[in-house]
């Protein structure tokens, strides 16, 4: 049996990766494209990296039909996301990849996002799609809730920590180097090549990043007490990839150990032999997160370097595992292309 | 049945990009790896890309058992290859990724290599790779050998006009950009980020380039005489791709007809509508080779021009090609990769 | 004494480029700014490279005062730049960078920009602007019309061989690779970093690009005859620079020689010994033009490589040298810095 | 009167940056070059991007007059320059760019440079090169040690800081994104374009750069007491540029106002208003450093963003600073070149 899958916003940078890596999926299909802004184009015009690809024509998401579809991505902008998944038929499974049913509790979100929650009820239902960390609850779940790419790569770090208790949460500090595809496709003067290319610049400094919301949320719930992390990202002129560098007060043999165990069955997240660290260039275009841990020469204080790709295990791949959990298949499926590099 | 493929030279890009290509191949299995200079390390610690993989360590050729290995990608440097495929078992299958073999006549060799031919009974035993064009020849090889990466994008773009007898064969013009990893993980102060990073230069200027050999051998044998062509290299501050702009003195609804005839039942070669033409950043990563045809404002001219990814299509992917067709596999299989992009 | 300068446009890149060259040079005082879209805001907030410099606030064109001032840059938009400038006081001297007063023939303008002149009068009167070809009726002009950065390039490498009879007319074609900064900070997805960076391009392919309107006019009226150049521009991941790669019949003694005597007193352009080929990254942020000559293997061929700086040679430098012209001042004043390296 | 200079190791980045920013130096006239491994080639083979330069042709130390040389410039590599420097005429004044005479204790020395000091006795005389800390002793000096480009960035960003008690000394984490250029000239293979382009790396994790040693020295040396940072610098693709995010214990408004007082008057290091924060494009190729402060979220922290291009004001322009100081020249003569954007 092969799944139909459609996916909505499917013009923009997620949308298209969704499609790069269904393409090798042998169980699944995809039966429908949304991308309003570009509706009657042919993928083939809007990413013409897609071009050998025998896809569906882009339709408005009123043009579409949903009969016969199984599990739909929805890859829409925050906001517009609530909106159009409240109003889907029921008998649909949904991965979504907006930001909009990640904070559990209304008032977060109200609070990181700037206005009233449009679909409280559906968020109530949605998990949080950290496929490692709510494995079973998205095997059994209609909603899935994709997490913020920064945020995928702070837990990755983090959370075996929390969880171990073998670092003091009162001092951790997560310098983020994003690559640009994760602004997605929008047109601001600083996302322009002349502009980015030969820069690097800091972005939403002091604690003010929305992703710090499901840092908040996950960590503290971890802990069993309020947790608040110190988090500074920074645009850097790459397409792919985020590095996160994160400074905790823990020893580095049990921060080593802690995450060594934790992912040692996990296919996609690899950690390295301690002492060593990641690079983005080595974990381009695939779902493979790769962890290192560093002592510093301050005694009782470790570097935990994380790396993983935002458009693929920042994003649509973790959707697609997720969808393949949901789906009963393989859950590595169409997930095990090797990084592209150099 | 599962082929058991070794990779000789597997430290360099070419044999890296093998490695991850016949990862997702279902009828192949790298049985053996030889990196002379890394000889004893395992890939990971070569290439941190493929941590994930369950790879042979590397090992030097002399300790390399060919016992029971069906094919062999040899992705030597120029002039150690023909030293090593002639000690090769004559039962072994060979793809060849160097120059050594790729010109016919042992003169043409020494007049573009600038030393006599050390195996030349080989030499005449070797196929020609360019897939689409000797593809009956290959399937029946013994030895193979894989084409210049600038050399396949010119033949791509020219050969079907050649053909068909649609240009000039006086008046041809190869304008070639060329991304970085096509001259190799070798230490040169030219290929250094702060040199090559916000720079772009011709190289190989005036009819010097070695792949000229290429084009003068293919092009004549086609045409029936001598054909020469102008054809300027450049390197530009990217990591993969070719793009070639081919200027010729032919009608482009002919140029055009001609190119979209020969390729029409083509898997990875895209000829685009007349009047759009492609850019290597959709072909990133993948076997794919987009090629387009723009007129000029000058009545008889045309622009022909044809993009691949030098790593894959340029290369290791036409080597895969090439050994699924020696094997009796299908041609495709493991170079459906989708580009990635951005 | 020191002349007073308006610039109108200052926060595009070539204004911004103005401001960079003009705040080193003792004979110039940047007395008024505009920036229509951001009128009001301090240039620092616009330009934050420039924080260190004592400018003037941004305002918009109608609030600006022109009393005293000698000489303005007009860097705006082409259409918008007659408009203006037909209505400034006829007492300034006027650099304009726009292409609006470039083509002396009003039903050019018309072919190349889509719609008639709406100052025909002042077309006339303009001067067109490359200086080391028109130093002395720039000298003397009341209206300088800067020239197109492409065509600039082109022309560097070009008139010096038609004026001096030694290539074929009817066999010149412009292969170019510009950085992005030419295409300045409009929106546009094709200029995002994501896009262009790992990408190349060619853009304006088949003849259609408008700076041939200015290869059209300058080389017929050269030759006396009419003249027509294939040109193709590419976009190439680099911020700053075009590279032009000329395919010229003709020998390239012939060709050396004329150009090394056009230039031996030239001071921002030089030729190299012949053989030698230039690089973008060698003239980044600078005033100079580097000119190559290279022989190709056909008799009677030759390949002419040109590079200079699109924002600075190509555009703001050239502005300010015509204006050092226009004002009376040593030409290469504020024009002397080194290229920034790497 | 015009100081005569000469410059040792003027065929890697540094000298080469020295010799284009003393270019515009009318008090200056460069003499005499060296660089061994190039000697009897011209400047402009090595770095074309001075072509338009009259330089003296490169020779080796050995065959350098230092006669009527008043100041020299070496920018050797470490180790190398304290024995050439041991031999220098003791007439001549001396500014050194290496890391040979930093560090006042020589266990310092070999804790951090693996072997002992060749030149105990010079390194006593030395004073530390940066500027705006210890100008009167600069002024006096006959041998200054440039700082360490790195070490320069951290130390802008917490000196004021810690001199005026605003910050615990305990919890200090520098963590730092570096251009490429700052590696030199070398052939390392993760210096390539292939590797480093779209990449992004941590380096010397865990407290173990070199730089540490010049912290050490300088932050303890102002609180009296022993005080250790964390630092970990990341290897950017860029090729100019340092951005240093430093997290401190400290309010905000106390940190922002030590920063802003301490260089109200120094023309090169421009505080941002509180809440602002700089970015790497806009300091290239210039000797101005940005420096910015945000509050974090959680009460009493803040964090501190400074950047400069360690070509200029990391190495060479500091270089230069300090010797105009030496000579009593114009502090900032030849420095006030404007950032070159984009």
């Amino acid at each position: 049996m092969t799944a139909k899958i459609a996916i909505l916003g499917a013009s923009g940078y997620t949308g298209a990766e969704l499609v790069r890596l269904i393409a090798t999926h042998p169980g699944m299909e995809i039966a429908a494209l949304s991308g309003n802004s570009k509706a009657g184009m042919e993928m083939a015009q809007v990413f013409p990296h897609l071009r050998h690809l025998d896809l569906p024509r882009l339709t408005t998401i009123e043009e579409m039909s949903f009969d016969g579809i199984d599990l739909v991505f929805c890859a829409l902008p925050h906001a517009t996301s609530q909106a159009v998944i409240s109003e889907l038929p029921r008998t649909l499974k949904i991965v979504d990849l907006s930001a909009d049913f990640r904070l559990r509790d209304p008032a977060d979100y109200e609070k990181w996002y700037g206005k009233p929650h449009a679909a409280v009820e559906m968020q109530k239902e949605a998990v949080y799609g950290l496929t490692e960390f709510y494995r079973d609850d998205i095997a059994g779940a209609r909603l899935v809730a994709g997490t913020g790419c920064n945020a995928a790569t702070g837990q990755y770090a983090l959370r075996p920590l929390i969880e171990a208790g073998v670092i003091d949460l009162d001092r951790i500090v997560i310098d983020l180097k994003a690559a640009v595809s994760g602004a997605g496709r929008s047109l601001k003067e600083n996302l322009l090549h002349a502009e980015l290319s030969e820069g690097a610049h800091g972005y939403s400094v002091g604690g003010v990043h929305r992703h710090l919301g499901e840092f908040d949320q996950e960590f503290s719930a971890i802990a069993g007490r309020p947790v608040q992390v110190q988090f500074t990202p920074h645009l850097i002129p790459a397409n792919r990839g985020i590095l996160a560098t994160v400074y905790v007060d823990g020893e580095a043999d049990a921060v080593h150990a802690a995450l060594a165990d934790r992912y040692a069955s996990e296919e996609f997240i690899l950690v390295l032999p301690q002492g060593e660290h990641p690079s983005i260039r080595h974990i381009r275009g695939s779902n493979y997160c790769h962890i290192g841990v560093v002592a510093d020469r301050i005694a009782g204080r470790s570097i935990v370097i994380a790396t993983l790709d935002n458009l693929a295990k920042g994003s649509s791949g973790q959707a697609l595992q997720n969808a393949n959990l949901m789906l009963g298949l393989d859950e590595g499926e169409g997930l095990r292309l090797a990084p592209v590099f150099p």
